[in-house]
């Protein structure tokens, strides 16, 4: 076997660790824990199905790509919850540092490609990274949603916290923030949110 | 919410399920089994690092996206291990009744192209339907070689099955099919395939 093969085969390999990263949110039915793999997997299908919901016109290869790979720096630095403050202080350096050791599992060209595609979504200066975002914000939020908001309960947010991370979807899709803004209006007014 | 819309969260939310629904194969590790998700979201990641090596051009979105949705079916049909010839036998009716049913939460003419993208990958005569089995085949048997061959020695698979399942992979990638005869040969020689 070649050296650019193998390298392409070890970092298929590696990747497999994100299915043990697990997240905050709970999967629908009052589920389990989701896991990193399967987050990445369902904004994906979501970006794709919405897509005409993006204020701008994506390049959908890239945005369902960018889904798919936003989240295995994980495999080192952990999942961050979008609301654990003292954590956050820290994730910058430790997914810099995970992103340098995985992406550079694969061959030099790939490596690049990899690392510039997770750099323009933490840069969030793009359409793609954007709509991204955007995805990122609304699939957690209609599985808590379809689980009576235990989540934010579970962790006791508020929210003044759930409107700071959602206001980014706007930048992505006004329309997913419009219905962003009545789900979350309504767990206020059940209680749900401090 | 217009009902276009409403119809787009609705399907989003359904295939959630499909984290529930677990595999034969394990994770690396010799981990647990691995879900339906993650499995698609693996070969979604593969299928784009490895397209180099696909036997025909293909169009990289149309391939993450097959990949991506092509076991949704199984929410309902459930999973049909690969060397289950009994099961095999209703997977086909399992399946076109789930297509139905699930792909049709969606607005027509989503469920319209998402069916049709299902069809073609049953099907397997385009290229991108062939370099996706190419991946559905590769992404357990990496995980499976890297647990020394324990799902085959488990259901006492034969090396003759495997041939039989894998030598698809031909048709989507000659070179995919050249490390998948290596790795099938080394577990031959350690007794891992009847």
């Amino acid at each position: 076997m070649d050296e650019r093969f193998k390298k392409q085969l070890d970092f298929s390999l590696e990747i497999d660790k994100e299915k043990n990263i697990f997240r905050q949110t709970h999967l629908s039915g009052n589920g389990r824990n989701e896991n990193d793999a399967e987050h990445a997997w369902h904004m994906a299908v979501m970006a794709y199905l919405l897509r005409e919901y993006s204020n701008e016109d994506v390049d959908i290869a890239k945005v369902m790509l960018m889904c798919l790979i936003h989240d295995i720096v994980e495999i080192d630095a952990g999942d961050t919850y979008a609301y654990d403050d003292e954590n956050k202080k820290t994730q910058r350096d430790r997914e810099e540092a995970a992103k340098e050791r995985i992406f550079s599992i694969l061959p030099d060209d790939q490596r690049d490609e990899l690392m510039s595609l997770f750099e323009e979504f933490e840069e969030n200066e793009t359409a793609e990274a954007r709509y991204v975002h955007a995805m990122d914000n609304l699939q957690p939020l209609i599985l808590n949603d379809s689980n009576d908001g235990n989540d934010w309960r579970e962790h006791g947010v508020s929210a003044e916290q759930v409107y700071g991370r959602q206001s980014r979807t706007k930048l992505g899709s006004e329309k997913l923030y419009d219905i962003t803004d009545q789900i979350i209006q309504k767990h206020i007014k059940k209680g749900n949110l401090k």
